[in-house]
Parts: C-alpha cells; sequence; structure tokens
C-alpha cells in the first residue's frame, strides 16, 4: 500500500531561470522521500518577459493550490556571470517567491554549494552528478530535465535540512540556523529503498 | 467640469525598488495630462522577502484592476551597483511586470536616460530637478516622494513617447520603434496647463 503524503511534510523545490523553471515535489511518508511530481515551465522565448513571468506565476501557483506543500525550496544566489543576467533570474525568482507567499508556504533558501553537497556529498559537484543523485535517492527512473533535477536537490537538500520528521515542526531559517551537512549515506539512509 | 480619461488613455507609471515602489498614474483627456493617482508601496524591511512581494503585487494589482489602464511603464534597467542589488531590484520587478500581465496592460520600457530627458530635458539631470519638473508639468503641488515622481516621470515619458491621443493605437515598442525626444516645451504643450 502507497501511503500519501500530507501537505505538511510536501516540499516543493524550485530552479528558477530565465529560460526554464523547473520544479520538484517531494513528500516524505513514514520515514521515506517519494517523488510526486517534477517537471519544468519553458514558456516560448518569443514571448515578452511579463506574459513568460505570468505562464510560471500560473504554473507554480496550480501546483501549489493543487499540492499545498509545506514548504518552498529555492536556492539562494548572489552571484552571477554579470548584471543583466542577474537582473533576468531576479525577476523569475521573484515571480516563484511570490506565487509561495501566495499559497501560504514557507520559503526556505540555502546556497548552490549546500544543495551540492547535500545530495551529491560534496559542494563543487557536476550538474550531472546532482541529476544522477538525485534520481537515485528518489528511485527515479526516466528521463530527468537539468532544471527538474535542479529542483529537485534543493527539496533533498530542504528534506535533510529539516530532518524530514521535523518538517511539520517551526521552521528553521537555513541562513541563520547552524547546518550540518548530511553525507550521502545519511540522505540514502532517509529516501524510500524499495 | 471635469473630463474623466477612459482607461484607454490612463497610464500607470511604476518605479520598482527594493525598499519602496512607486507608482503614478496620468490620464489624458481632451489633449490634457493630469495625476489621478500617486503613492508608493513600502513594505517593511523587517518582513521576509517574499511578504514584501506580496504586498507590492497586491497593492498594484488593486491600482490596475481599480482603473484599467492600457499602459504600464517602467525603466529599462540593465545596469547597477552590482549583482546582488540588481537580483534584488529583479525580484520586485518581476512582480510588477508579472501583476501587469495579469491585468493585461500592455508594458512599455524606457531607458532611464530617456525617461529624464523627456520629462526634465536632459538624460542627466538630477533626481529633484526630474521631481520639480514633474510637479510643474502636472500641476501638481504638494509633497511626491521620490519613487512616486520617479514614477510619474516614466508615465510622462510614455505619453511623450505615444502622443498622447496615440494611446488607443496600436502600441508602439520602445526598444524598436524610433524615438525623437520631446522637449521640455513639446511636453509643456501636452499638459493641463489650467
Amino acid at each position: 500500500m502507497k501511503i500519501i503524503p500530507g501537505p505538511a511534510t510536501l516540499i516543493l523545490g524550485v530552479d528558477p531561470g530565465s529560460r526554464h523553471t523547473g520544479y520538484g515535489l517531494v513528500g516524505s511518508a513514514g520515514g521515506r522521500l517519494e517523488m510526486l511530481a517534477q517537471g519544468r515551465f519553458s514558456p516560448p522565448a518569443a514571448w515578452p518577459l511579463p506574459r513568460r513571468l505570468a505562464h510560471i506565476h500560473q504554473g507554480l501557483s496550480e501546483l501549489l493550490s493543487g499540492h499545498r506543500p509545506a514548504a518552498v525550496a529555492v536556492e539562494d544566489i548572489f552571484h552571477g556571470p554579470n548584471i543583466r543576467s542577474a537582473l533576468k533570474l531576479g525577476h523569475v525568482r521573484g515571480v516563484v517567491l511570490l506565487a509561495a507567499a501566495q499559497a501560504g508556504a514557507e520559503v526556505y533558501e540555502y546556497a548552490p554549494r549546500l544543495v551540492k553537497s547535500s545530495v551529491a556529498g560534496y559542494g563543487q559537484a557536476e550538474k550531472s552528478q546532482v541529476a544522477r543523485m538525485v534520481a537515485e535517492l528518489l528511485n527515479f527512473r526516466g528521463d530527468l530535465a537539468e532544471d527538474a533535477a535542479d529542483a529537485l536537490a534543493v527539496a533533498l537538500c530542504h528534506a535533510g535540512q529539516s530532518r524530514l520528521g521535523g518538517l511539520g515542526s517551526a521552521p528553521r531559517n537555513s541562513r541563520r540556523g547552524g547546518w550540518r551537512g548530511l553525507t550521502e549515506a545519511d540522505l540514502a539512509a532517509l529516501v524510500n529503498s524499495k
């Protein structure tokens, strides 16, 4: 019998991007982690920016109202190749945070290095390694877009940070709270091993 | 008798900022420009960013649904002091563009230099000069917050760009369309001189 996780134990990871915004919904039930949904929003590049933002906002809002996750996890980014791309990314990220706030979900932000280290074991892991570990940890077979893998990685990072069972308890702020990295083995022990 | 401008001739100028987001609603009726509303949204800095964004989005959405302007005008910014502040500004700007798209308003973006030159006569004008000219052009007496003045300036820039009477016609893209600066006298001739 499959246990359907309740909203309090659902985490929506989001990877905002100006071309693709990936998402991954992870739930914990009975100490197991399961992937409930993953994908990405890719509004046509030819659309004007406001319309692209509306597309992403609508998609995320539907996901949020449909599943009502208690937590939305995103990478905390404070650097980038240049001002222009930071500004562009900021637009999408703002819309993601807005959708979370409107849905009443708590937002958690994690440094990219922390996300990589909690999923792949070290902070400098390649994107492909992160994707492989995400698929393995969630027992996923099939195609996983890079953006969706990144979104699932930050959801898993939050699951590790909040130690799963603690998801229903008072939220800890990743920026303030002391963080102690999970090893690959720690995480593997937490996930559904079926 | 005061002529109330119809929605097709209303322009909402917005000046997004991480602390204050200014707005100014300008309407043209019978070849005259009038200011119909101005102000700013200043969500407490202590609030988490998602909640601040939701505050700005709600305020703008209410303005947009209440007045139904055909056009939303914002500054087109591609530079800033650093990546971090560009990203921060991007968050707010994304939410502004989203609100406009959701309300079905056309978004117009203008380079800061163009905004300054169309209102104050030259592109390097000081903020205080812009504010003074905005107040004068709109025949406004009273306190005008800097953010609201900047928002009204970009709305006036759009009014000049679209030559007022042309507001109801097919939107011209400020980035593509050829722009010919209005002089101070041009603009003054367009505004309500009562």
